[in-house]
């Protein structure tokens, strides 16, 4: 069996990961909102004030899957990690990657101190849902999110 | 007319600005989900790696609201401010000390050079959603909010 391989993401993985997040874009129906580039990701993820955090999944050193996340606030509950995406690359889903980059990603909060983790998902999303249901995170569809772009 | 004035917060208001999260969850009717602290909410806004910000409106002295924000990283956009909760006492409203607050913190996202600012909204809460309308905030109620807590 082909083993998976996880560690944390390095400048050098912005190029992959940025394509990774296309491909959820397109997944997601929106294909044309990412105007990201890997000049700012290297900047905001590798910079002197690093916003976000990467954990990559590859195969015989091939990237397959990352995990995007940040420190948030909770005004409740105080620091929590939030996970931007998590995407595995189709062609290696059912591996097992996604439950790996996951879990991964709980426990990299857990070392950060955080007293949790929370994410957003669609709410047509079913596969997603079900994934996450196995850790048994909770759902809450009573809010909506609201943007000013400048 | 009783001014209102706009400043950064310091870490002398935290106490305060904890009661006006409390004020803000019991609106949201869960008041028990609070499990903040002074002491963490010093720690994590004013300690050695600070990762929210407040800004303060008050009158005469008073504080009678809030703004709450920290960095978050969008994947699809790149760095955007999150305004975690903007609160006004509810003696004090009424007085444009929202409008002021939600300024500040569009200004101070500008100045940080943010490409945006989100937020997340209650859907029932009407008297927010048409207050953030009126600076043309798009809205989108497709998403679910994930969470583990540890």
């Amino acid at each position: 069996m082909t083993e998976i391989k996880i560690r944390a993401g390095e400048k050098r993985d912005v190029s992959q990961a940025l394509d990774l997040i296309k491909e959820l874009a397109e997944y997601e129906k929106a294909p044309n909102e990412v105007s990201n580039t890997i000049e700012m990701m290297e900047k905001d993820g590798f910079g002197d004030h690093p916003i976000y955090g990467l954990i990559i999944a590859e195969i015989e050193g091939k990237i397959i899957g990352v995990s995007i996340h940040y420190f948030r606030y909770s005004t409740w509950k105080g620091r929590k990690l939030y996970l931007e995406d998590l995407v595995v690359t189709e062609a290696a889903r059912g591996k097992g990657a996604g439950a790996k980059l996951f879990e991964a990603t709980l426990q990299f909060a857990k070392e950060n101190k955080c007293n949790g983790v929370s994410w957003q998902v669609l709410d047509w999303n079913e596969p997603a849902i079900n994934f996450y249901k196995k850790y048994n995170a909770k759902f809450d569809g009573e809010w909506l999110n609201g943007s000013i772009t400048f």
